[in-house]
């Protein structure tokens, strides 16, 4: 229970479910000093907004996010910052059918055998939409990182068989492809995919890739604390997510040593790594090189063909399921993936800042 | 900070490095009323082992479990159990030329830049022997599993391109390979492999596999508290492991949502599913299904060969490190991923008891 | 940091400040299937609004709360249940001047020294405007507790040199008298007190007493999991209190052994004691005795005599506080209390559920 | 459940029951580079060995610590600090008697109604011999704090009616007098007092205080991690403490607000207090003064008169209690209270470092 809450110092506790009155999220312990309005919220939850292709559901989310708290003057106070996000467009009535079955893929069986009911409007709290906190907490994390040159780009790596290019990588197509993917041609075949996708009332999953630069080396504690660790926690906590790589992830399992050791070296008077294998990350500790993630995302579970299930009363049924469904997740998550790496991160930095005596020493020394 | 305990209820604290007096781990939040003794921590610890095969470190390690706290009369008794193994033949001779540069794949440059200085002592917290602790705790937790009729199972499912075919599983062969893999054949094959590397100076890497049965439905907490959040978390944590699947895992990024549906079916009056994809976990919460993991281990940073990097005077300098070294940690971490997995779920287990109203009652009912 | 969260199963996260757009908590851990509706919450937050009495500020507080999750069909649904309260009549202008100096009593200089800067419109975070959060939690924490036939019973016990005479507890004149006090004539004389005290620009402070019924046996956990220590930690949290006494409190330190140990004896079958010195708990585990707590208020630091400081230029200046203030806390603080000391003990509640094997089996058992 | 650790960042794990093979605690989140070594922890736990007076039971406790991690040439390494103290001297013979029946004033009953049994050999985990892994921990916070001038000063106020005069306060007296009083006479008197309690079969209780020098302004967390409510959760955890005061304490619910309030004003260009009836804290945040705390400590419950009683079988019994136990417990706790205040305030301090941007940028700006 009490799972709602993430990070240790840097703590976010999203609410809130797919068709209730609204969605938010408390920040508590981001310092205070930070210049912070809520436009840089609201551009980061305009990145999940669903409504904005033909790939994506229809639905209209405004998702226009308040700012309740933790604010004066513009600059955050170091006390808990929340926010919210009213639900508008929810028709609950789509949802009345699928009360009392359960759907294929969906966390409906789990919900009720955990706690006796559930709100199935639109899957409760285990909707997508319950993302909206952790977009709007990302936000505030990122704005943070930026203070110290750390940056985080997430893109779509891609959509079933369909992969970028990644000689063709193209920061700005990723806010402007519908599939989020910074390569443009690889973008379109992806649409293709899909459109082929929804014509056979079936659905697609895909990669997600996130790259941090900037973060110092040192972040991470051993040895359950490590970075990587709890950028695991972070990634595979958003639904559908079905696997986590480091750095280059499973190829290594068949790597020789010599083949996956990054030597290091020098530039610039600083120590660094002549390659990348690790993504980053050695020992659960940063080691200031840029840290690599990928998310490997299942095909969204809302399919239109017929599916066999069973019903809460035991009986074995075949359904489908209507509505409105994106054939893809992948696209709307990206964003997502990218908040949870911020928040992690973000709690990381504030986690070792007294890792050392001479630390504290900077800040309370006499 | 305060990096080194894992778990909200069922909570393990572990401590000690490679080279230190001892090694050991606290558990607190164990249920009262456990039958436990040394031997069902001996058992696990020696699963770990080295020394035990030609693959392995012909290092002697006694790892020789005391029981301190937390018991009475053959029982838990609800308070800390604190256990630790001695360290015995550690030669630090063999470490002090390590102490000035940073080996590749190590986390030694990460430590130093974290810490300002390390213990350098055969990895000292960074070393593969910090997982005395876990695997003492993952006795603890796996004998209180079994109290419910939730075993696990753990085994190699590859080293390097040699990989187990599953349909000659045999359950016992993982106690008696040297590799732990349950295919006999495959085993050989592996051990081919791995002599291969050693004559070329080189290390490898594989896969573990962890099958859970007997989970009921209903255990892990959205939408942060995700079992296989958790899971992923436990097992990222384990040094070298660069890569976590729960189910299907990476392969269902390329999947039509139909092939990777489970259709929900009844067996013996209980909802299950035809199949299981999702390996066992919906929406972060257990089903009932088997859970299924993977961790994708990389190869032994260590090698014979000669290699580049710096020392911490900033100087490009040739290595080669000597000393005794695993070619591939696979088999040792086998236990390892076994431990920190029962550790999880017996967390989830107790976290999940008040997750109903009805439950509470069944406790406090007056 | 992050210092907005209390309890560890039943969490409940506060946030908002005096005169920021709203206040509001997030509960998260509450388990599921407990009827709720807004009455039950509202019920509890019109005990601590302003403006009832002459003895309170005319302030006028609609504290209307809003409930924007964690419910379905009227009972909770084990989610997170978010509630907020909007801010309607904070008149920023009346507390300009206070930005620039530090008042004696209050946080100021302590919120600038940690932070830098700090919202001075009414105290901002540090005000006790802040506790709505708290109440709205701990009335969801009653009614959790109600299921199990515990109750609470907070009033105040004495205000300056008032006190009640116990001999005339009357529970009904708790939420009768302008003072919370259970002894009409004694709050009648405190009243006549307190018009003293706003006569000569003065305030004064008081004893607030919690009396919990039916809790049974058994909860809290050894060491620092102490239901005394958490729960003196709950009631310190509260601003302005400035000691916590268990049972007999400041009393035993001059006691004989023999007077102050409670007799244990049968009753009803039941283990229970003779008399009640430890207040409920010992060894910091409730014996199933009424535990009995007791808050030391200090005076209302808002004075409007006149009163020396520094400003933030640090020159010493001479101020006079203006605006609308208590002369007395403790009436709005009972409510406050009670549902730290409700928050408190449905987290032990949760807590303990997991203590003894047995308890598992019967939720889990097979 | 898992109720022995304390702290956020700066985090304590305590372990080990009274006749158990050990009892020790492990320190998680100490900064690497504070110079450590037995001696520093050898120095406080003989503060709390018993066997030096007549005051104190004859028992002998070698108490020689053992320190098994996170040091590494004669500094922390930021890695968990594992220390244990053997037990040696218990003669289990003394107390089987006990197993059967409930000690007033002991947590005999409330474990046994918790954990369905319990160790009853010496209170087992109840005892307060579970302190010396406090004590441990307290060695190292109090090193950690003098690295910032921050001091600790715990004594005796009081035992029974005999209080120490503040006039002719002897901080040296502290160690040297049986009491700990920093008051000769005094203690000669609550020796006198002592001696009449034993000759009587009975026993005393008493006051301890502790005065925390140097500490920066801007350490606590608003709301729920305020520095006294983590310091009376500290203190309340400590067995026997029936009561807490901040600053003033009790008295400050009979007093007005102007006598009650602290002026501030400018001392050597800083901001000060012209008194200090706050202890220190304002809002749950330190001012910069002296912090003053106040432990209420009951009188033993081991007393040799005959007492009532109800044994396992629910059967109402007599007892006479025998064995070696301390007329008052007061002496010894005084560097427990210590100890926990200094975890307290270390943590406190570790927790405040990343309260600014500014300060974090003092860390990683570049």
């Amino acid at each position: 229970m009490s799972g709602s809450s993430f990070g240790s110092i840097f703590r976010i506790t999203t609410w809130g479910e797919s068709h209730g009155a609204a969605l938010g999220v408390v920040i508590d312990g981001c310092p205070a000093g930070l210049a912070l309005d809520a436009g840089d919220i609201q551009t980061y939850l305009d990145r999940r907004k669903p409504g904005q292709t033909r790939i994506a559901t229809p639905r209209k989310e405004a998702d226009e996010v308040e700012l309740l708290s933790g604010l004066f003057e513009g600059r955050t106070t170091g006390t808990p910052i929340s926010m919210l996000v009213r639900n508008t467009s929810q028709r609950s009535a789509d949802y009345s059918e699928i009360a009392n079955y359960y759907r294929p893929g969906h966390a409906d069986y789990a919900y009720d055998a955990k706690y006796g009911f559930r709100d199935y409007r639109g899957g409760g709290r285990s909707s997508g939409r319950e993302t909206v906190g952790r977009v709007a907490a990302g936000a505030v994390a990122a704005k943070l990182l930026s203070e110290f040159g750390i940056t985080l780009t997430a893109y779509t790596r891609s959509i079933g068989p369909v992969s970028i290019d990644m000689s063709k990588f193209d920061r700005e197509a990723i806010l402007r492809t519908p599939t989020c993917m910074p390569d443009t041609d690889a973008s379109i075949r992806a649409e293709a995919y899909l459109a082929d996708c929804m014509k056979n009332y079936d659905s697609a999953g895909g990669v997600i890739e996130c790259r941090i630069s900037g973060v110092p080396a040192g972040l991470g504690d051993p040895v359950f604390e490590k970075l990587d660790a709890n950028l695991a926690k972070a990634l595979m906590s958003i639904g559908a997510v079905k696997a986590v790589e480091v750095g280059d992830g499973v190829e290594v399992s068949s790597r020789h040593g010599s083949d996956n050791n990054d030597a290091f070296r020098m530039e610039d008077g600083q120590v660094t790594k002549a390659t990348n294998h690790a993504g980053g990350i050695l020992g659960g500790i940063s080691d200031g090189s840029d840290i690599l993630l990928r998310a490997h995302i299942k095909p969204t579970p809302s399919i239109f063909s017929p599916q066999k299930t069973v019903n809460r009363q035991g009986e074995e049924i075949e359904i489908a399921i209507k509505g409105r469904h994106d054939p893809v997740i992948v696209p709307r998550a990206v964003v997502v993936v990218e908040s949870m790496a911020a928040v992690t991160i973000a709690d990381a930095l504030l986690m070792g800042v007294g890792a050392k005596l001479d630390n504290l020493k900077k800040i309370y020394g006499r």
